[in-house]
């Protein structure tokens, strides 16, 4: 199947360029045509891909609004001015996020119909399929009727990235009864009840699902989704540092612990940000993967692989009759 | 140091009353007086404490207002009535969470100046001093003003209950510059940077920051809380689950997690609920303290000894103090 290529913004991210152009030659290699944006003296020669040129960098806590509007020719507007142009069938940026989600939506524009784009983040389950958990960040406040939305693209992302037939779409809330809830959780209960999905809806979840395989979709606003990500990473992340430290508390551990490691990678590796593939924006008219900040070259061949994965499922054409219906 | 006995909910939690029984009669040993309160019937006599009598059982799934108006003979109702008329220092309960809030409230009264009370959960920290996060779960939606107050009694049961000498109060956002965040987070942040508080205003903080020893007291609404804190059970429980898993997986496995095991048990233990000794909520004219509704006899002992220490550190007169500076 022909595709355009992925443009990766190499600029973007803690560990760009290196990592970032690293990963892109890789998936070159292994996924298909990959086009880098930024400064070609920054990247050098020796990668071998085509590079479109952009003499700006946005920083990674730059306000979003302000410098993509100002910063014209920064490697994230042009990446996402790439895909536009139609020189690119996605984008890929491990930059701010922020300015990510501004440089897609400023330059690819909505897909008709969608009033928000929603951050679509895969939270990992062990041993079973990951839960998709939107919005993740986008909007900090929300409407009934967006949730509705995210709700409609989420199950449709559900299936298409993980072959989930009827994804079960759940309303983040603080109780399972239709009535609880704060006032926004209320108002989206009977509204998603009555919404055309390609799943099903099953009602209010609690946090103690998402990490679970009994929802496979999880709508909240951005603000909640956006704490509740994060929480579970930092709780995560405090977790794995006290068994590391359990690990190595003296030789006896340490060599207990070597047995066990095979075991242990896949449970790591399956829990490492870096294999996720990233988060999507759902609800521009284009692919747009937004990476971890801290994305290695493994993360960006996996992100670039999830963007041309969706890319050949037609996410955006499927998205566009999901949220029509 | 002579203290009224601490009333225990005998017949309030998923292992009522057996767990609570045997905890309450394991707590008169190791912290100090203690009352019952339930069926007769139902307790036997070879607990040998007190028993105030109440005839009804409010159910753990039974809608929380309209129980504890309607079943005044409750056991829960019972309770917060022995510390209003003075038979009892303190309640613990680990029955029907809202319920248990709705009798604290009606029977007890709030503290003067007190808008709304609030759930004041501990959230383990590996090798560090639990981080408190308030609102858990009482009020799914807030104002501005709530919250501030959720700082100034978040920041004294710090100080009371960990020893915290200055503890560092944090308002959960979705990025750390003042401007980040909803509505009420945003209007919230120069309030609680002028108020006075037991301790310091460090401005916003992320989810990833709850299980760290940057913060020690974490304000949100009840909504946002309580998805933090489900999220956060609920990953940590399918993480220790995983590993459970893995170290399963083989004989040669199984040998190696023994020899880890004594490394590992003081981690599960700190992360275990039944340790945390419970909730407390602030605000109301007494000492609540709401337990897990899966709390064992230990975790029942935990409790008790919880309510203790705040009647003998003084914590209602403290948060009085508090919230009318």
């Amino acid at each position: 199947m022909s595709r355009l290529p992925i443009a990766v913004d190499a600029m973007g991210g803690d560990r760009a360029p290196g990592e970032i152009v690293e990963g892109a030659v890789r998936a070159a290699a292994e996924v298909g045509d990959v086009v880098l944006v930024g400064r070609s003296e920054d990247l050098g020669t020796e990668h071998g891909l085509d590079v479109i040129p952009a003499s700006e960098v946005i920083a990674m806590d730059a306000d979003p609004g302000s410098s993509v509007r100002r910063m014209k020719d920064s490697s994230l507007v042009r990446t996402a001015e790439a895909v536009r142009d139609g020189k690119a069938s996605a984008m890929v940026s491990a930059g701010n996020t922020g300015a990510t989600m501004a440089s897609a939506l400023l330059r690819m524009g909505r897909i008709k119909g969608v009033s928000r784009p929603a951050i679509a983040t895969p939270i990992p389950v062990p041993g079973g399929t990951p839960t998709v958990l939107l919005d993740a960040g986008a909007n900090a406040e929300c409407q009934a009727q967006w949730l509705v939305q995210f709700g409609q693209m989420g199950a449709v992302f559900a299936r298409e990235r993980y072959g989930v037939a009827r994804p079960k779409v759940g309303l983040l809330s603080i109780g399972e009864e239709a009535s609880k809830g704060n006032p926004l959780v209320k108002e989206t209960h009977p509204l998603l009840a009555e919404a055309a999905l390609a799943g099903e809806f099953i009602g209010n979840v609690e946090g103690r699902d998402i990490m679970s395989d009994d929802v496979d979709v999880v709508v909240t606003d951005g603000f909640t989704g956006n704490v509740a990500l994060k929480t579970l990473e930092g709780g995560l992340k405090a977790l794995v540092a006290a068994l590391f430290g359990a690990f190595g508390a003296s030789d006896e551990a340490k060599a207990a612990a070597e047995v066990l490691m095979p075991q242990l990678l896949p449970l790591y590796a399956q829990l490492d940000p870096d294999s996720y593939g990233g988060a999507m924006l759902l609800g521009v008219d284009g692919v747009c993967i937004i990476s971890h900040g801290s994305s290695s070259a493994t993360a960006v061949v996996n992100a670039v692989q999830v963007a041309a994965d969706m890319v050949d499922h037609g996410i955006v054409d499927q998205l566009r009759t999901a949220v029509s219906t």
